[in-house]
């Protein structure tokens, strides 16, 4: 089970609405990858005005925790004001801090999303943020109080998964609150890689919305991170630099 | 589905029944996994020999293909006979051809792999042949008519995972049999990876067998390869050196 | 050349000179690695008291940059106090910046590194700053006016290499500044790599002093960090998955 | 000392002569990167027919150790015919024997490769062989009595670098001859790494040949092999998971 604050969820994929092809292969999707959270960019949707067209119409939101993100703030004060629209609306009172820092990445700035995320707590959201996977700064996030740490495994939409093994897990060691994986996972195996690090849960939006068949993606990504997180669980072999027999047969007589 | 010879299965998972704990974590292993193939050392196992104790006692043996291998020969010889006693018990017709070259890393000797391939599909056998992933070997088993091609992804209990994915990928695209990835994978990951390369499925024991929890690393192997299988039917997106957003905001006005 | 602020180098090796197995092998690596900028912790020198044993004594400090670095400190305050130290010594003017945010990792603390920066630089400092390889942090350091970032490749010490050569890269392309890989260098081949990257230089102490032959280690890293310069400025070829004929043989007559 | 047969030989970086952009160019970069041992396919080159243009007409041939190699043989039949002719020039008695058995990534046959070797060495010939990086393969090349196995570290011309590191430190732990990487080595840092790994050398061609300026890719190479041989030499410390300090402060008072 994954807890986030208050929040208890047994589904570990949050998965991103933007991009799909149609509304209707964005619901299939959601329906296969049996996710619980779904996330959004506030500026990017028009769920809070009742008379636009609205890019989630398709979906149950009773069903769901929305996740609001703030992309396109490049400063706190702009992801400030982005979620307080987001919870004036009544839908949700979590949010994922997202303060980009440059245009070619969408890697996050580190100054801001600490400010934001202060700011933010202060006013008493739930909140989530989208850090680089910097490990001291991944514990000043924790210490300022955020409810789950979101580490990028590669910048956003780059499908490059898990670039450094090393600062992810050193980030899950470290962590007291959920870390959740977000953005570069790109297929199956880096969902699963992130979740046999010990990661809580994973963020996906592009691998799954900008594969062949969304679908059977969103599919293949619930079974690879339950896939992962049972490895975490069950205690993965160590490697060995030598063979071990699996049937070893010394001492057993050739037929 | 994966097609051996006349054969069908629903299970891309092939599971060894050596070096588990008990023959009771063996069988809730064996189940957890839904394989419907199993393997196991000829020379190991008295199966054959109704009054010896039976390592594959807790298992009904009608619900299963059962694929032995010829572990412990060392030349092609050695390998044509274990073959012959297994299928001479009657309750199997396919065999796993494994001829160690070497000892510390139980890699297969290529020559003697070639020669008892060859014998075997002259008496009528349906081969499987676990060899290096050396390319051309592979095309060259192929090309003698052997039913599966099963390229090793690292020493057999090594769990190194998929060392030579170049050469893994090399190999399926040249090959009109099965390819079963055959040693070497340690976690969930490598299993979804290998799968994701477009390996037809894999054979694994001591990634199970030695997992602190072998029956819940049973079900994780089973989901991983559902997921490796499923992302490369869904094509996965291809890496890209910069972001993309996946919640695009330009033009999109600030709230 | 290597160009710091108004300062030239032949050399792109900046050497430690912590932990050789005594001072006349550390003044035998010096000289193998023909370095010109050697570092070390003000907090453990006594170079600036005459009175003292100098662990720097058999050097002839005339002939070198001295580039003393603020270690031990864990806030912007005390990483000014040490630089400051540093400075009146007359030694020196270039300090690097070195703000620890875990103990056991000894990674960057980001916003203590960014604000001892700022004010190192106000003092009149020539500021060269240990960084995580944050992209978005490296970026704001060099906007703030440090003469060099130096990212590390991974923790001080760990030998693991370049973990992240993306992020390398991608703060490489961007920086205006030179750009030295500091910490994690445990092989030629990662000072190599990082080389080949488009580094300016490379910082080392751990995989010399700590070698089983530091003299020897010294020459291999200098020629490493050549042939991965050299490599750089000659173009690499690209990468390719199938094979390219070097004496290509088609239409050649069979001898 | 690298050590061939009844040969020895300062520079471990053997250089192949195809592809350069021009003569003059070939010539600088042989000169460059201080070869002692120069590779090309007989089947390409005249210079057994003095009647014919020359490909490696600028090269005071005498000054250097030929090694012609059996590029375009498909058979051992072809490959013992081309070695033959090349032997017959009186110009060379050392062979490379490479029988390809893929057009597509021009990788070896291991069979054939065997039985060349085989019949070469009964000849009388120096035979230093092309093969994949199968472990056992190379241990059954050795006990043919070959003088050098070459495993290739990814297919010719690709410039992938060392895809398998394990194989080839298998190859060089278990073998006693000289054992050369040979093809698909691209850059400095592949080269380093083999060397590292405890290759005797490495022989390359289109990593040079192709680069932008190939002289200067030459002498990069050149150092990089030196580095990654003084490196394994002076012994490369451990990678650890955590840090350690360059400068350890413990117990040193704060200035």
């Amino acid at each position: 089970m994954l807890k986030i604050a208050n929040k208890t969820f047994h589904s570990r994929l949050l998965l991103g609405t933007g991009k799909y092809p149609s509304l209707d292969v964005q619901r299939k999707a959601v329906q296969a990858a049996e996710a619980e959270i779904l996330t959004f960019a506030v500026r990017r949707m028009n769920i809070f005005e009742p008379t636009q067209p609205n890019f989630l119409e398709q979906l149950d939101l009773t069903q769901y925790t929305l996740l609001p993100n703030t992309a396109g703030a490049k400063t706190a004060e702009e992801a400030v004001r982005i979620a307080k629209l987001a919870k004036a609306s009544g839908l949700c009172d979590m949010v994922k801090v997202e303060v980009i820092g440059c245009d070619k990445t969408l890697l996050p700035d580190p100054v801001e999303t600490l400010k934001a995320s202060e700011k933010l707590l202060e006013e008493g959201f739930i909140v989530l943020t989208y850090t680089s996977d910097d490990v001291v700064l991944a514990k000043r996030l924790e210490e300022l109080g955020v409810h789950a740490v979101m580490p990028g495994a590669s910048p956003i939409g780059s499908a490059q998964g898990v670039v450094n093994p090393l600062n992810l897990s050193l980030i899950i060691e470290q962590s007291d609150v959920p870390v959740i994986v977000d953005a570069g996972i790109g297929s199956p195996r880096d969902a699963a890689f992130a979740m046999e690090l010990g990661a809580d849960g994973i963020l996906l939006n592009t691998a799954v919305s900008s594969a062949k068949d969304p679908v059977k993606m969103a599919e293949a990504m619930k079974l690879a991170i339950e896939a992962g997180r049972l490895g975490f669980e069950a205690g993965i072999v160590p490697k060995k630099r030598y063979a071990t027999a699996s049937s070893p047969v010394e001492g057993v007589p050739a037929p």
